[in-house]
């Protein structure tokens, strides 16, 4: 429970409405106090840390001075919304964020109906609130719709979409975008959007002077006189970039200090009064407050647990590296080898593991912003000039670049690899940042290979695999650490479509892809099954899938992904082409989205441990525990 | 063959290189030709028509003045590349064009090296050639690359990615963009970027003068002055919005007339020496050249066969409505019925049968630009406010919204339609707008209903019921006519989740999903088969299903989608979970990528006409023949 002694503003606020009962004056207090608890919390349980801290005062005042959960605020990616669920009735249970049955790290419509959209992708919100703008001003509503995003999420072709949109649109819709400006995604922002907007804010303080000069020369009602009109946009042609908003269509307001409450105040009291496309450009700090993270701003992007007077600490001693440390390495390795090899991050160096090649290859390093689309085309750009390029991509982000991947790479055959992180169950993110579905989506692709590897040295022979393959190929490894495999230092390649035989067993064949091998193999142990590591859900190993279903007697198929459509549907749908018929159990991800848990909670609730495993065979094949060799000894 | 009377400098040209011999002042003389040819072909057999008029002096121009293949130019969508094609190498094949075996409608890169990048889907012009540029840097060669991108293409996200991505990178890609701005994409451009193009054309006046001051004022070497140039920006930030590309970091030029050869060449001559990221803005007219198109740039956008004397005739007699009319109509019947219908388009009104709708509901109707990605998630906005938005779009291009159909619209469980026209088998356009995939990249999604016709009649019935189903829903229909059933003015709904017995038969169940269906029936009725109406690709009517593995000895399914993940492995996997083992033959779409033919010719290629399906059938189950009760008379 909160202390009120430490908090004795925010222990009085449930709810926005409570917050409303704070006189003006006392809310630079609430967010001093919203901050330190913000501070608090995280620092005890992890979670997203500074995208929080740089909206402390925004989320406070929107708040206050807005009707939630009547108007509705959209918070874009969602990484910042700790305050807000702090403030809107999850005061008390922050501390449960991201633990399964706890609340969930992003906004959700499920959790609150003062989450009016679920995110955690980058770049829609503008397009939310533009759909609810519209659909409310249509039904005669007068409700206010505002969209939050920052300058990292502005970067994603989707938010220039909807700007565009809603610029253009007639009858004016009734929508105030914020554009929180940090200079910041995850890692630094990068391209032309940023250093337009790094120009504007260098030039505040002439648009300070423009401000005096409104004063000055405005009429009695305070609208400018033409002439200064004219003059403003002198002003702002020569200095201040900011036409690109009122180009777009938008009126255009600022830029302000994010962290002046009076100043947001002054902004946003005038702006609510205000029809048609308004933009609100903000400057913050991530991690304002917390002197260690604003120092520090992509390691306190998301923290776990720390001393707060101590800041993050490294963990001593060798760690088991990720998968995401192996590819990373792998990558930086192959470059030395391969003068052709580029490397594609759309903005997640960090997230992806490619920090040392940043450093040691810029010239083949390519930071493309928060452009997954961009990204995969880019690749395939590069592919026609004969270079190698590796685009480093989380599963659920490349869902944003499928059209890329099938149109610009596969038609073409292109040589592009995609090093896919965070394949198959994701965990803590939730269903967001799920990756269940890409084995599905990317085996219905004609000329792809996908691979899936069982283990860390398994994922760098892939990834050698795919690059020296010439056309398109897909490496897809989980989030976290893998069994604990030493990687090898060599470049090796595997053969294309071939499977390994992990055990020799009778009766029963489990076809394991990818990271549910370790848990298949348990399995065939405790019941003398045969097991395979498939490695390659495409193409499938036909002459092994073939041969084997004369030595058995059913299939399991086996895998950290939907089951609809997925892997194990290919061995399904080879069998049939075969005309061979065979019991077949497929094991998967469900038909269903994924709560936030842990990975391995959400494994066993998939059945896919491998006690899951273990019993769903069972289920099928009950005379399997009698009649195993080994089994008699469980 | 070509006439060389008639075309006295075309018919000796037969590739870039012997254009490059016609000197300067004959370019006029070409460009003319080139147009009257293209206007005789395109007439003659149909295509794209418009687009490629309007891009005659460039086309002329670029080859001309840089030294392709060497140099790379990528034309952005492509249906501006028929001037292109026959200035290289395919003069004399240009009446094949989209015909099996003939040349195919884009540019693809299979089919000629003058061909740098297959396009078909829009915007991924400047992603591709950035691509091309960085590679070519990177390995210190020097040539030249150009992405030519229409204004309707630079409204998709993609190029706003790479514009920002190219603007601010660091070293300077060598990149020429030229902005072909005519304010049309097929239909009417629209959102805040065509205003923006819009009074950048306006003010031509201005930059005419702004030229004249700088060639006064400039130094002896040509280059502005210190003080010009500040006094440019002035002008600029007071009457010329192209401040949007020079704050994107690119160098503008423009805007100049794009029909006009000797401003091409002015302005090309300079910009190849350039370095650095440059843009060059040119303003044509979809159609010059031919009046007719020029003053129906819709209609005269793609074309079928016509007489250039007369122009297009509109066809006497009522014809058979296809499917997209038949979508058009119940978007208007069910917009009186329901006022919370909201109709959305990327740009694609005439293509997606909104034209009506268009006019009857303006107030409803969303035309978003090439804007896919915002499409769907204004659509998923709309809907959390209690507005039921309908999506029109094609199979090919949702693809490029997956990421928002999965985590805007899926997740959430939100309540919109996706009306998909084109799934499966296109045709002439070639593999860039196939259908081929949806089945499977929508069934793996949870919470997704996905519907496939097999009539136009159904269709409705589908269409309403995804409307009154309170969740994502997709219908999925193929592109031209059906099977001519009668289309009942009700609004009447189907049941979710069941399917139609067609045929009562024995041995065999052929269970078709959607256009396939009357193939099936055709077989069923020759073989004395059961034949069902699957109706729902998701969720399968399960029931029917365990109840046909009963009485038959085996399964047939059929789609026109591809085999792996389809419709038809929805049916393995719930056999497959029921623990029911059963002959199943899988019949659909191959594992590649179909080139341009008609539809029915990719069909019957498939094996999914009647003859091909009967005899996969008999391949499977050559006892058929003699044992069916009917087969005998055959």
């Amino acid at each position: 429970m909160i202390d009120p002694q430490r908090y004795p503003l925010l222990s009085r606020i449930q709810v926005p409405a409570d917050l409303r009962q704070v006189p003006e004056d006392d809310l630079r207090a609430v967010a001093d106090e919203l901050r330190a608890y913000l501070i608090e919390q995280v620092a005890m349980v992890g979670g997203h840390f500074g995208a929080g801290l740089g909206v402390i005062e925004l989320t406070t005042v929107l708040h206050w001075l807005y009707d939630t959960p009547v108007d509705r605020i959209v918070w874009d990616v969602g990484h910042q919304c700790y305050p807000h669920k702090i403030l809107t009735g999850r005061r008390d249970a922050i501390h449960t964020v991201k633990q399964k049955d706890g609340i969930a790290p992003f906004p959700k419509r499920e959790e609150s109906e003062y989450d009016t959209f679920g995110v955690g992708h980058s770049s829609t919100s503008i397009s939310a609130a533009l759909g609810m703008a519209v659909a409310l001003q249509r039904a005669g509503d007068e409700r206010k719709v505002i969209a939050v995003i920052g300058d990292g999420a502005m970067t994603g072709g989707m938010a220039f979409e909807a700007l565009m949109h809603a610029g253009g649109m007639e009858p004016e819709p009734n929508l105030l975008v914020i554009l929180n400006d940090n200079q910041m995604s995850i890692s630094e922002n990068v391209g032309g959007l940023t250093k337009m907007l790094g120009r504007m804010t260098g030039s505040r303080t002439l648009n300070a002077i423009r401000e005096g000069g409104k004063k000055l020369l405005g009429d009695k009602h305070g609208k400018p006189a033409r002439f200064v009109k004219r003059w403003e946009e002198h002003w702002k042609g020569m200095f201040v970039p900011s036409t690109l908003f009122e180009e777009m269509g938008f009126h255009y307001t600022g830029p302000i200090d994010g962290h002046d409450i009076d100043a947001l105040l002054a902004a946003l009291k005038t702006l609510k009064t205000l029809k048609g496309p308004q933009l609100l450009h903000i400057i913050t700090t991530k991690g304002k407050g917390y002197e260690l993270a604003e120092g520090d701003q992509i390691g306190y992007h998301a923290v776990g647990p720390f001393d707060p007077s101590k800041g993050l600490v490294a963990k001593p001693g060798a760690k088991k590296p990720t998968y995401t440390d192996v590819f990373g390495d792998w990558l930086c390795d192959m470059a030395a080898a391969d003068p052709k090899l580029m490397g594609i991050t759309p903005a997640m160096r960090e997230g992806s593991g490619l920090v040392r090649f940043s450093k040691e290859y810029p010239q083949r390093y390519f930071d493309v912003a928060i452009a997954e689309q961009h990204a995969v085309t880019l690749a395939a750009g590069m592919a026609c000039e004969g270079a190698k390029p590796v685009v480093a991509i989380y599963s659920t982000f490349l869902q944003r670049g499928y059209d890329q991947l099938v149109h610009d790479v596969a038609i073409q055959d292109l040589d592009v690899l995609f090093a896919i992180d965070r394949g198959g169950v994701v965990g803590p993110d939730g269903a967001t940042h799920a990756g269940n579905l890409d084995l599905s989506y990317l085996r219905c692709v004609p000329n792809m290979v996908v691979m899936a590897p069982a283990d860390e040295n398994e994922c760098r022979q892939m990834l050698s695999t795919g690059h020296r393959y010439e056309g398109p190929a897909a490496v897809r490894y989980p989030r976290g650490t893998g069994p604990g495999v030493a990687v090898q230092p060599t470049l090796d390649t595997l053969p294309i479509g071939k499977a390994e035989i992990r055990r020799h067993g009778s009766r029963i064949a489990l076809l394991a892809f990818g990271a549910i091998v370790p848990a298949a193999m348990t399995v065939g142990e405790e019941l003398g099954l045969s097991v395979v590591n498939m490695r390659f859900v495409k193409p499938l190993d036909r002459d092994l899938v073939l041969e084997l279903a004369k030595n058995h007697d059913g299939f399991v198929t086996l895998e950290d992904n939907v089951i609809a459509g997925g892997a194990g549907s290919g061995v399904a749908e080879l069998l049939a082409a075969e005309g061979i018929v065979l019991p077949v159990l497929h094991l998967g991800l469900p038909d269903a989205f994924q709560h936030h848990a842990s990975r391995e909670q959400l494994l066993a609730e998939a059945g896919l441990d491998a006690a899951g495993i273990r019993a769903s065979v069972l289920r099928r094949w009950p005379q399997l525990t009698a009649a195993s060799p080994r089994s008699a000894a469980l």
